[in-house]
């Protein structure tokens, strides 16, 4: 039994690019239909309200180009959106934070990390994903505002990401945590950086590929595996130009076919 | 004679907040209306395309609220989308660009750096206004993404704002430049940073202060001025919190009247 319609991935912009990438490199069979909603990034500073009605946008518009799932990959929707989204999207729906949540209760220690964008953390999803697998898990959590901006930027390893990285982790590694989350999906490409910051013996949970993980199990219990024909198509709401720099970073590829849609306001 | 009708102030999010502190400086007895569409910023990553359309919305918010001249205080509106919003608003718009590329030309000794978004700086606007005014001047123009979210996160006067700042302006610095335009509203409040980066010989200019004084001149000339009474009114489109907090910091009021409002998408 196989599947050939796409799988979606959706993103405030291109940091669910490595959540993409992780599925291409697990799913190499899989189409993959990637929608980037550039003109209203970042998700990051909205509010819960504003991020629910642009991500029910964006979920529309890859419903109605016949997905078999839709991956939201964006931690900010993940935790403000998910609920409303499985509401009304007729395929399963899987967002980054439990993935992460699930990967990270598993081998700590006790004493758990959280970071992402401000309004990840405000929202506080993984704290309570992480309690209701774990109550008794010691959970620290920070917001690093300044992460995404270094990545779009391309510092990933430069000497100013990592006193930015020092500055925003130096609490955490006083706590003590032996698993860090990295709770956005730009932080990975900071991954050096970060790993830099806050210890080397402290375990980072990429939720990229946690994610890809739990994408392979629902297709393969749901019959929904796809058999050859792999591809990646990305489509854009704004400045593809930019975008197409950033993915081809991200990717690795050269070039991967990009178009830019008009998401009705 | 006198206008008792408010000023519009127009501006992606809080940097057009140091215009407005400018033009409650000059203008005392104006009645400000301020909006700051947080609901879509940075505007300044964003294609000209979009940046024209979310304009547009704006202005005809603030042209509907009966104001007597719309101050684009954005230098990525300004610089994409003045001459569309002149044609479309029925009252005087003033930009940010050309009041500071008037001030810089008027004592250069003929190097002038202008540092923006990208947006801005893709646009060339400083450039062609530069060169429009005075053919035989020098540019050099640099994009600094970094400064819009140090200034949000607070860094005014940082380490890494420092560090960030002298990355961005050594070519500026080797190039000789003796005026550095400001353009973008949020960078006056990295203003100690950039000047210890670029030298306390260049001189800075912020158009915040030169497009005051060009909105009171337009006001005296057209018989516009209002006469006491002044205020200030904040709308913003999201996240009321967050830029009330970045609001009081850059105005120095504990408390400015805010106001959440949706702009029809």
């Amino acid at each position: 039994m196989s599947d050939p319609r796409p799988i979606g991935v959706f993103d405030s912009g291109i940091g669910g690019l490595t959540v993409l990438a992780a599925l291409r490199t697990l799913l190499p069979d899989e189409r993959l239909l990637y929608l980037g909603d550039t003109a209203r990034l970042p998700y990051g500073t909205k509010s819960a309200e504003t991020v629910v009605r642009y991500a029910r946008r964006a979920a529309a518009y890859l419903a109605h180009h016949d997905i078999k799932l839709l991956v939201v990959a964006c931690n900010t929707a993940s935790a403000a959106a998910l609920e409303p989204l499985t509401e009304c999207t007729p395929v399963p729906v899987i967002g980054v934070v439990w993935p992460g949540a699930r990967v990270a209760v598993v081998g700590t220690a006790g004493t758990v990390g959280v970071i992402g964008t401000e309004s990840t953390i405000a929202s506080g999803a993984y704290v309570r994903a992480l309690h209701s697998l774990e109550p008794d898990l010691a959970v620290h959590a920070r917001a690093c505002p300044l992460f995404v901006p270094l990545a779009e930027e391309g510092w990933f390893d430069h000497e100013v990401t990592r006193a930015v990285a020092r500055i925003y982790l130096e609490p955490l590694a006083r706590a003590g945590v032996d698993t860090l989350i990295l709770g956005c999906t730009h932080y990975p490409l900071l991954r050096g950086a970060i790993a830099g910051a806050i210890g080397s013996d402290v375990r980072l949970v990429d939720s990229a590929a946690a994610t890809a993980a739990e994408v392979d199990g629902v297709l393969r219990r749901g019959g929904l595996a796809g058999t050859g024909g792999g591809s990646v198509h990305l489509l854009v709401t704004d400045a593809a130009a930019r975008f197409a720099r950033l993915a081809s970073l991200i990717l690795g590829d050269a070039a991967v076919p990009l178009e830019l849609i008009d998401l009705p306001d």
